[in-house]
């Protein structure tokens, strides 16, 4: 069902040098496939993370956090699919702090120098001991190669419907550093600090003191501008880590351009990444593009846009490539209620609908019904009060996205 | 598809002296059924309403709004269906006064002492004229009787399958007051204010100044109280209507114990409305209380009781009885964000299913089936922070919810 997605090409991917992926099959469920991943990286490696702001924070989530605070060296990450270990207690804690110590032995390093996560079914208890199990075989894995990417991608699935991956490489002081991001994650999802789970691995030599900002900054830009279903997981994990091999002096403050030249590349994979969750959202048929401009700040146009695509209105009209213009008015009006809604323009791709708040005079049904009917929509809001703007994705609603939830058991 | 909901029963219901309803065919759309109903309103009637917070409140919510403001007698109400009068600029306010007018004209009153109201579909124009042809015929119509008001609340549907009428009755100082109501409103359903088109009709004797603050607070324990979708209407509208006719002394002050006496009589209609909303939700197979108790306040008590009915993961979870544990913490948690979640127990029924958050040591998955089997269901969160408690009313998602949205035009 996903949209204009195929899965990850291993020639279109790059190696990090200083980071290696190795997957392996635990069985967390009833499946044959790998998913379990182990993510090593070099010694001088450094990592940053943004996680979810659920109350019910899962218990990996609980302990990514305290060991990224504690600025530890990271060396190792553990991830696995098919439980989500959250809402699970001091037990769930254990299980989590138990894999870093299993990860540890076999990698050599310290239990805090190990990051867990996990994703799947709520309020069951991890099957840690299967994970601790399969760790060899993930070790014996390790590669940095293309392919290991691509496996590592198809790893941490648990509704995806197709692995998500992507590299890009940029050139620092003559010296080429490489990116290249994993994701995972079509339901329960809109991410309000990362997606379900994404990892950007880098080897461009950036202080450990800028990584918290930028992985922030990556994620306002990327995973924070995706949504599926409005529901914010309890596992929503984005983790930026750099091996910082890259043979460029250090990137140490923020105003230095080779920072914003690093950002624009890893927002390039991260926002590609956040694009393909939605392409692949639980049911999808259809990918919009919502752009929101003439906004008074940011956060209004932000609001105005989750408020469209998260509309379960909306998104069955979408499904039905219907052209339901009011439903989007309706839309943007609840989420801004100040709005002085005689300044507000909109267009379905290049078809101006809505002018000055009402229909527009130009617009025809047969208009209409031409730019929904791909599978690929854009929509344009201009709200006539500022100068600032956002872009938000997302996907349709559709009758296979009650079937799957109303099947699979999160 | 509502769940346990019968039409009205003229046999339940009762006159409200000084009101009379009658409902006409104006064919706005396809179809042959009534679809504009006029009120009338002794001579010394008093209203006050609410109304939607949606920038694109409609035209005749607009007029509303002046009409009510400007402290006029009001003498007639006038309905339509199949049209919602929004988005449609000058045009539409033009419209929506010249089916005051027209009213007006007919019942000898001023325009300004008419409120108008509309409920359908957005950004196309009112066919007005329609409405003016028809309302000689539902003038004639004008009655007091309980099948008039059957026929009235049939007359203001749009999706709804079944008509929402409900009556009461309670003694004031020795006298007979009645309280009669109507609602609709199936879809595009999360009141801010009120439900998309709710009157509530007695003859209680209270003072014209009490009246806006007992509608506002008869809507915050009734139509607020309810989701279908989570998205709010552009043309919610609750509006109160006495005729004053009762004899007993009249009501002047909030302090007074019959204006208590009086508010909870209106409130059990207005909430038992307001249920027979979600129970004919677009697509419902199953009707939901949601208890939040141990809040330290009422807002987020609130706040998570209406988090946990609108999304949609819990809905497509309902849809198949099952008794998916997590996505209700996820939904609390999202809403909530500085919950200490150990402190939260949760219910199904009469069940404990979470228990210092996480899974209750004597929950069984067989448990969770049974309670969740049949078509109306209850929980309840306990927050463990307060004292504070509210009830949340919604419906499942199911296919047909899809269905009905990806074709009808709202």
């Amino acid at each position: 069902m996903a949209v204009n997605l195929l899965p990850p090409n291993p020639a279109e991917l790059v190696s990090v040098p200083g980071i290696k992926v190795g997957s392996a099959p635990a069985g967390i469920k009833k499946w044959t496939r790998d998913d379990v991943l182990l993510i090593e990286l070099a010694p001088g490696s450094r990592a940053a993370g943004v996680f979810t702001q659920n109350a019910f924070a899962a218990a990996p989530v609980q302990v990514c956090r305290q060991h990224l605070q504690a600025g530890n060296s990271i060396r190792a990450l553990v991830v696995n699919a098919g439980n989500a270990n959250c809402g699970t207690g001091a037990q769930g804690l254990q299980a989590a702090q138990a894999s870093c110590r299993a990860v540890a032995e076999l990698m050599g390093c310290k239990a805090q120098e190990v990051l867990p996560f996990s994703t799947g079914v709520i309020l069951e208890h991890l099957p840690v001991e299967k994970i601790v199990a399969a760790l060899p075989v993930a070790q014996a894995n390790l590669s940095d190669t293309p392919q290991a990417w691509a496996n590592a991608a198809a790893a941490i699935m648990t509704t995806d419907t197709i692995a998500k991956a992507r590299s890009t490489q940029l050139v620092v002081d003559g010296v080429t550093v490489s990116v290249t991001g994993i994701a995972k994650g079509v339901g329960m999802l809109e991410p309000n600090m990362a997606t379900m789970l994404a990892y950007l691995a880098t080897d461009a030599n950036i202080s450990a003191a800028l990584l918290p900002q930028l992985v922030k900054e990556v994620a306002d830009a990327s995973f924070n501008r995706v949504t599926v279903d409005g529901d914010t997981s309890t596992n929503d994990s984005f983790v930026l880590i750099t091996s910082a091999q890259a043979a460029h002096p250090e990137i140490n403050v923020t105003t230095d351009p080779r920072y914003a030249a690093l950002k624009a590349a890893l927002t390039d994979v991260a926002a590609d990444l956040a694009q393909r969750i939605a392409r692949d959202g639980e049911g999808a048929t259809k990918f919009l593009t919502i752009q929101v401009t003439g906004a008074a700040s940011v956060e209004e146009a932000h609001q105005v846009g989750k408020g469209i695509a998260n509309s379960p209105l909306v998104k069955t009209a979408l499904f039905a490539s219907d052209p339901n213009l009011g439903r989007v008015l309706m839309a943007v009006g609840n989420a801004l209620p100040s709005l002085d809604t005689q300044k507000t323009n909109v267009w379905f791709g290049d078809v101006l609908v809505v002018e000055n708040g009402g229909r527009a005079a130009s617009y025809t049904e047969a208009d209409g019904q031409r730019v929904l009917a791909p599978a690929e929509i854009s929509m344009r809001v201009d709200l006539g009060r500022g100068t600032e703007h956002t872009t938000v994705w997302t996907c349709d609603f559709s009758y296979d996205y009650v079937k799957i939830n109303a099947e699979y058991r999160t």
